[in-house]
């Protein structure tokens, strides 16, 4: 039995907005740990999928990933600018921007959604953005999940680790989506896997998963070489037939030197995707998006327009920085595949 | 007996203006392969230094680095605007700018660099930022040498190949120091090691060597378990005695959350390096440095002063994202480790 209990020590990645239980569920009976990406639901349909993965992993663990952001305050000024620098695209796509209600995008952690969590008792409940403050992180562990959470520097690792983490997963700078650092905005404080993952080992006791530009066996070999207790894949598993990535999206991921960038533009803070239309005119860290998660509003109705006409302009189109590992559609395949089974 | 050659599969890094034959000649002794960074010396300067190396390595293989850049045409207007924009710092010192000369900080590889290398015969002779013209390459070649050179991105890795590049060194993101890109300047093509690596294993057939964010025996296992057949080391051995970094250096080199950047203030080509006052001040990627080699000139004088008071304001702090391999004083004790021997 590998750590976290599983046969393999392989996790899929949360994927907000690119799967559900589906996924999720292939990985865990291939024997990974399959995982639900929790801060794309509100209560009601949280429990839909936990029932539907329950249902299909049979007693196997999975695990339940969530925001800990501190949703930011109101800021009409900062929306006012995000449409501004958006009215050209507006324009473009016949859309009265009036008619475009703003709004979070994500929820972060609730005690609301650590109700639905105690109908469940997932094994493992993980964090991206820090921790849920106290009292909602002893809900989670009274419900005896482990805890882990993503750390992008060693000083996060700790913190983790000082505040309740029972795993850590070291996040790469190669890792697509959203970074998940939460001390300090500073990038230049983050590095390669390479970099990261032996230094977190050596700082912190709990074990530590592995995370970016992890593709096949022999990424996980290294990982594992590296002192990792097992190693989290996500950009191999968006091509899975399992996962619910859009076809733009799939387009996208199957071209191996088209490059990724950091960008705040799609939510409000910074994510690894491929470089589209917004990206390129906008900049990819342009402060005239709003921030997190309000960025996303705006674009909605762009995104939508211009994927009806096959346009990836304002679509997010997350990805690490190894695509080698999106040839498999088979998201059971990819697990075994990924451990050298 | 290990890819190239040597009895360990470890290569130290060149390292233009922090080492000489010493650390090369040492790692050569311990069963790597040694480097002698050739880009900061004239033949004369290079004849002295690979006499001294051959002396002491007795027949066992060692590497002579060069540049392979194009020298930029003159720009007065570009050396007047980084005159203009350091000017405060002229001032605070009390330099004249009409005094600093302008000029060239690094050559690139030549005819007369090429006849000095025919009385050596070096084992390997790897290049940076490319590869020379061919009818230099060919006098290379013809002296028995391997040729090797860097390659950030998978199509660098295939043009390198096709070019006559007999081995590959993969440099990831994490590497300290200059980034050898030259097919294009997009840094968002680069990727970290763990992206990187086995992408250019799958993509080439010469030998592979990793480079960046391997700093100790795990790092070497998990390159190799991504199909290395050797691992490429710098930031560690810049700490050893034989190296001749420089105290103000060293120091930085000592903490290990400082963070890094990628920077062209110094030279005029990104390289990776520790945050210090200039890149804070001006800017780490600011266009007002102008082209690779030309923006080391101007800041000479500076360096040499605040350095006189102890201040790292203007030194090139070059390092990788990790630095913890920077506790061992012996390089032959380090290039052991490193192989876990």
């Amino acid at each position: 039995m590998a750590f976290p209990g599983t046969e393999l020590p392989i996790v899929q990645a949360p994927m907000a907005g690119s799967q559900r239980h589906r996924l999720a569920a292939a990985v865990c009976a291939a024997g990974g740990l399959g995982s639900l990406p929790g801060a794309m639901f509100d209560a009601a349909g949280l429990r839909a999928e936990l029932q539907a993965l329950a249902a299909q992993v049979r007693g196997a663990p999975y695990n339940v990933n969530f925001f800990a952001h501190q949703p930011p305050a109101a800021d009409a000024a900062a929306e006012a600018r995000w449409r501004a620098r958006l009215a050209p695209y507006f324009a473009e796509h016949g859309i009265d921007p009036a008619t475009v209600p703003a709004g979070a995008g994500r929820q972060p952690f609730s005690a609301a959604i650590a109700e639905v969590l105690e109908e469940f008792r997932p094994a493992v409940v993980s964090f991206h953005f820090g921790l849920p403050a106290p009292g909602l992180l002893a809900r989670v562990k009274a419900l005896g999940a482990q805890v882990w959470s993503s750390a992008t520097t060693v000083a996060e690792g700790v913190w983790l680790q000082r505040h309740g983490a029972e795993a850590v997963i070291a996040q790469g700078l190669e890792a697509g989506g959203h970074r998940g650092h939460f001390l300090s905005d500073d990038l230049a404080l983050q590095s390669g896997t390479m970099a990261l993952l032996p230094q977190l080992v050596d700082a912190v006791s709990v074990p530590v998963v592995a995370a970016g530009g992890i593709a096949d066996a022999r990424g996980v070999r290294a990982a594992l070489a590296l002192g990792a207790a097992a190693v989290q894949v996500g950009t191999a598993y968006l091509c899975c037939d399992e996962a619910e990535t859009g076809a733009l999206h799939r387009a996208a991921l199957r071209d191996p030197a088209a490059p990724t960038v950091l960008t705040r533009l799609f939510t409000g803070r910074p994510a690894r995707g491929i470089v589209n239309r917004l990206i390129r005119e906008v900049g990819a860290m342009s402060e005239d998006a709003p921030a997190f998660p309000t960025a996303t509003a705006a674009l909605a109705p762009l995104r939508a327009r211009a994927e009806a006409q096959g346009l990836a302009d304002f679509t997010p189109l997350w990805s690490g920085q190894n695509r080698s590992g999106c040839g498999e559609p088979s998201a059971a395949r990819l697990t075994r595949a990924l451990a050298g089974a």
